[in-house]
């Protein structure tokens, strides 16, 4: 780790991994029904699906280890790295079965991170970096860096952290702070 | 989380399980060969055993799943809870096939810990506990909090942190702690 650089913590789920992709695409194969990526507008992923169906799916082999790339995210992270040192920091430990899956994933799509710079969690309140991206609330709120919203479909409305609708977005928020340090 | 709690990462191997006590009772069982735990006195443990046979052994199903627990860490932790926020810090992700393993010998043998409060990574860089239990120097060295370097045969001769010779010591250390606090 060089010292000089700062450090972000890049979540998984909803920010490089498009987890609603997946759970649309997973509820129209095991039940046949069809949603819109606006059926997640304005509320928790968990209210979208039925309850059971939703624990079922994300309970499910496979669900973490196949979810699509989110957009553009393969991309930023090697230009982000140029400057920064990144870490991809997921709260898995809720789903523990996802715990390699979620290794494979990253070591298939993002073959450029080292496990050095991997990190599994319950809650993100000790994350020590000096930015945070991510989609949850929860997370942003007790992180102790700067914190960076991923837009996603549950944080409709809320505005009282910075927030990025994209990995174009993140990237020209970073590439300005770099040099304005 | 209570913010005005402090918070404490505790490392597993060297720390609250037994590590050392496993690679013996692994090497005698499928090698025959019976070593002592002064053996593991003043050197890296890799370097211990033949270097085949101890990467054959870590990467080995059952390793991590199977080892003893520290003696006193239970009760310790359970003690440590009353005053503190109590995170486990593994740096897990050099060994994947160690991260369901390692969670379910935390929940087998310290069941009072929440996921929340469990983080599998690779490098403990970004941390931000305000303490560090750990016996890799490597990771005290770069911790963000008060180091405590808990006593193993590899650290034996460094002097630049903090030594605790065993759970008790850690308790008596971070009860003054809390006294002066």
């Amino acid at each position: 780790m060089n010292k000089s650089r700062k450090t972000i913590a890049v979540d998984m789920d909803g920010v490089i991994a498009d987890t609603v992709a997946q759970f649309i695409h997973w509820y129209e194969r095991d039940y046949g029904i069809k949603i819109g990526k606006d059926a997640f507008h304005g509320k928790p992923e968990i209210e979208v699906l039925p309850e059971l169906v939703m624990k079922k799916i994300v309970y499910s082999a496979g669900f973490f280890r196949n979810v699509p790339v989110m957009e553009g995210a393969q991309e930023a992270l090697l230009e982000l790295m140029q400057d920064f040192d990144v870490y991809i920091v997921s709260a898995a430990m809720e789903f523990p079965q996802s715990l390699p899956e979620k290794f494979e994933w990253l070591k298939e799509h993002f073959p450029f991170i080292s496990w050095r710079n991997i990190i599994f969690c319950g809650d993100k309140s000790v994350i020590g970096t000096d930015y945070m991206i991510d989609d949850h609330v929860r997370n942003l709120d007790c992180c102790k860096g700067k914190a960076l919203m991923f837009s996603a479909g549950h944080n409709f409305g809320i505005e009282h952290h910075t927030r990025v609708n994209n990995w174009k977005e993140v990237i020209e928020f970073l590439k300005k702070e770099v040099r304005e340090d």
